[in-house]
C-alpha cells in the first residue's frame, strides 16, 4: 500500500463530514473546499481531535483522555502517538508555512507542506508526498482566507484549487486549542533538530499536554499564551529512539523548556517583554515540560524537565 | 446527512450483536426485540460502553479509562465527551420516564424519549427525532417488561412494537454500573438546568466518574448507592460554554454537589434517611463532585466542588 | 456469529498490514507468512498494541494510556480489557508453549496454542478453536524461526503450514515490551488458577502495566527483567467475578506479587540469584503488584498489593 499523508488527511475529513456534530461546516472558495473548525462556529471537541490528525497526515493517532484536574488546572489532555514521528509532526505538523498574500495572513501546516516543499526542514529530511494530486493545508487563523489567497496556496503545492482542502481554526477555538496543544511531540522534534540531533534516529513517540481553556474570541496573544503555557509547562514526552548514547547524552538536559533562561512565567508575559515579537523570543524554550528518550541501541533512558503547574494555574484561569 | 439519535442507537446495537463476547442477548417480548444486558446475563464491560452510547443516542463517546485505584477505590473510570450536550444528555439520557405499566416499573431512558416527547425537558428545549420511525429505550431494572409494558411504550412513542428495541440492565450489573456513571455530563446538565441556566449555551463537555464495583445482584438500593456516590464524590466535568459571564457567575459555585446540605454521607444512607423516598432528598445533592465551566465568550474558567473520596470508600467497600 | 481466536486474529493482522506506518514486515518461511514486529525492524507502538490484541485472538481491547510518568517511572502504561477472561487471556495469550525445534527455541503464545491443544490448561477448562482450520502463532525471539520450526508448528496444530501465521518480536523491542506487559489480567489468572480458583467464575477484567523502555537489543534478560518488573511492581488488574465469597476471601491476599518471599528486587536479579533458572523462581511471584477482585454475587470488594516504584526506578533505570 501507499503513503500519502495528504490523501490521509482527507480520509479524516471525509470521516469527519459525515458526523453531524462534528461542529465543522464546508464552504467554497475560489475553488477551494475551506473547512471551518472555529471561525464561524465553536467548534467541538471531535473537530478539534480530527484537526489534529489532519496535521499530522493522518500519521499519527491524537485522543482526548482524563488527567488530574487540580494538578494541571485542566481536567482533560491531549495524548497523541505516532511511529512516523518525523514525516508526521515535522513533515506535516510543525507550522512552518507563513502563508502571506496581500490580504491575509496565517500560520500554514499539515500535509499540504510537503507539496509546497520550500522549508529547509523538508528538503534537509527530503520529505515529500508522491502519491497524492491533492492538498491538504491547516490554517491557524481568526477568519477566511480570501480568494488570492486561495490562489497562492494552491499555486504553491502545484495543484489545481479544486484539489486543495483548507482546514481553519483560530488558537481561541476548542478545535484550534486542541490541534496545537497536540503538538508536542512536533515542538520536541524541533528542538532536537536544533540541537543538531539526527531526528530520523527516532522511532516512536507519544506525548500528552493539558488542554488549556481557549481564550476569549479574538485575543490572539491570550490563545498563543495559553496553547504553549500547556506545552511549555505542562506536556510530557517520551521519544524512542535508535542511535549511540553519545548523540542522547550531549543534548538530553536541554530539550525540556526548563533548559531555556525564559522558563519560569506565563508565554503572553514573555511575549509581551518582547513586544510580541516571535524572532526575539529564546528558540530554545518552545519545547515540552519533560521529556525522555529511550535509546533502543542501548537499552538507557534519558529524562529531563519538570513540571510547572504554578503557570498553569496562572495562565488558564486568567 | 440526517441526524437521528434512535437511528445512531440502533448502530450501537447492531455493531454490538455482532461481537460474539458482548454478553448482550436479544429475546422477543411483545414484537419488540429486547436486548439484556445484565438481567438474565452477568453483563459486561464492552456492553456497558454501548448501553452508555446507547442512551445518549450515539451522541456522546464513552470509554473505560484507568485511574488512580487508591484514590477513588476503582482502578477504572468511566469518560464521556460530547459535542452535542443537550440533545445526548438531556434529549436522550436522561432517566426522565417512569415506565408504568399495569404489572411493570422500570425509569426509561434513550432516544425513545425524544418520540414520546411527554417531558417538560424536552419540551422547553424543543427535542426530537423526525428522522426515525423506529425507537431505542433503555431501561433500567431488574426484570424484563411484560407484553403490556412493551404495548405502552411503543403506544407512547407512537411507533409499532416491532420498530420498538429495548435495552435492559439493572443498576447492580456491570453494564448498568457502567451506563449510570456515564451520566456525570448529564448530571451536571440536569443541575444547571434547574439553576436557570439556558443549556442551549453548552457547546460540549467532558466527564469521568470512578466505576463502582456492582452492588449485590437484587440489591437496588445499594446499586442507586454506589452509582450515586460515584457521581456525588467522585466524578468531573467540565462544560465548554458560550454567553456572558454573568450567567455562569451567578451559579458556578451551585453547581457541584457540595452545595447540597445533604453533601457528605453515602448516597443509600441519606435515601435512607429520608424514608427511600427521592422527592425528599434535596434535589441540588444531584450533582459530580467537581464541575468546571470554561466560557468561550470571556475565556473564563469557573472551578467548584471537591472530591470526598472516603464516601467513596465507605461506599464502595461495604 | 460464531467466535474463532485464531479468525479474529487474522483479522487484526489484516488491519495492520493495509497500514504503511505499522513497521510491520512480513515474509515467507517454509510456506508460513511471518509477521516481524520486532526481529530486523525497531517496531512501533502501533505494532505492540495490535501483536497484544493478536496474542487474545482479538478478544480484549488493547490501548497506550498516559500515566503517571513520575511515579511509574515511564510516562505510558498498557491498559487491557476483555469480557472474556478466561478464553481471552490463558486460552490464548498465555505464552505455554515452548516451541522447541533441533535448530530453534522461542516461547510461543497466541490462539493456535487453541489448535495444539497439548497443555494441560487448556484441558482443564476445555478450551478449543473449531471455527478455523487457520492458526496464528506469536513467538518471543530475538531470530526467525527456521523452516523446520514453521514445520513443527503446522504439524503441532494440525494445519498446513500455508494456513499458519506467526508473529514475532523480541521482549528487547517497542512492540515486544509492549504485548508482554499486556498480560497484566493473564497473569493474575495464571496465578488464581494456581490458587485453586475456578477461574471460569471470572466474568470480566482489566489490567494497567507501565510500558518500560526497552532493554538493550540482545539483552533477553534485561527485556525479561524490566518487562516482568512492570507486572510485578507496577500492574494493577481488576477482576470482575461470581462466586461465593469464600472462594475469593481464601485467596485473594496471596493474588498480588506481595505475596511472594522474592518480591522487592528487580526480577533480573532475583532471576540470576537463582541461576537463571526459571522453575526455580517462586511461581507465586507471578502476579501484578495490585489486584482487586469485585463480586457480583455478593457485592463485595477484595483489594490486595502494593506498587514499589522504587523497584520500577532502579530496573527501567539501569
Amino acid at each position: 500500500m501507499r503513503l500519502s499523508p495528504n490523501q490521509n488527511a482527507i480520509g479524516v475529513i471525509e470521516r469527519l463530514a459525515a458526523d453531524p456534530v462534528s461542529g465543522v461546516t464546508v464552504r467554497e472558495i475560489g475553488d477551494a473546499n475551506v473547512y471551518d473548525f472555529g471561525v464561524k462556529v465553536d467548534g467541538t471537541l471531535a473537530g478539534g481531535l480530527a484537526l489534529a490528525e489532519i496535521c499530522l497526515g493522518g500519521l499519527g493517532r491524537v485522543s482526548l483522555v482524563p488527567c488530574d484536574g487540580q494538578r494541571f488546572v485542566s481536567a482533560n489532555s491531549i495524548y497523541v502517538q505516532t511511529d512516523a514521528p518525523l514525516l508526521a509532526c515535522l513533515g506535516c505538523q510543525y507550522a512552518g508555512w507563513p502563508v502571506q498574500a496581500d490580504d491575509y495572513f496565517a500560520m500554514g501546516s499539515g500535509p499540504a507542506r510537503l507539496h509546497r516543499g520550500r522549508e529547509a526542514m523538508l528538503q534537509k529530511y527530503d520529505l515529500g508526498d508522491s502519491e497524492s494530486k491533492s492538498a491538504v493545508v491547516v490554517l491557524e487563523a481568526e477568519s477566511f482566507p480570501t480568494e488570492s489567497t486561495i490562489a497562492l496556496i494552491a499555486e504553491q503545492c502545484g495543484v489545481q484549487a479544486k484539489q486543495l482542502r483548507v482546514c481553519i481554526a483560530p488558537s481561541t477555538s476548542i478545535a484550534g486549542s486542541a490541534q496545537v496543544v497536540a503538538r508536542s511531540i512536533e515542538t520536541a522534534l524541533h528542538k532536537i533538530d536544533e540541537l543538531g540531533f539526527d531526528v530520523r534516529r527516532i522511532v516512536s513517540g507519544t506525548g500528552c499536554a493539558p488542554l488549556p481553556p481557549p481564550a476569549k474570541r479574538g485575543d490572539m496573544i491570550g490563545g498563543i499564551g495559553r496553547t504553549n503555557d500547556a506545552m511549555l509547562y505542562g506536556a510530557e514526552v517520551t521519544l524512542y529512539v535508535n542511535c549511540d548514547d553519545e548523540a542522547v547524552e550531549s543534548i538530553y538536559e536541554k530539550i525540556p523548556s526548563c533548559s531555556s533562561s525564559d522558563y519560569g512565567r506565563p508565554f503572553a508575559k514573555i511575549f509581551a517583554d518582547y513586544d510580541h515579537d516571535f524572532y526575539k523570543v529564546d528558540p530554545m524554550l518552545f519545547s515540552p515540560a519533560v521529556v525522555t528518550v529511550c535509546n533502543l541501541k542501548s537499552g538507557r533512558t534519558f529524562r529531563a524537565g519538570k513540571f510547572l503547574t504554578d503557570v498553569l494555574r496562572e495562565s488558564f484561569l486568567s
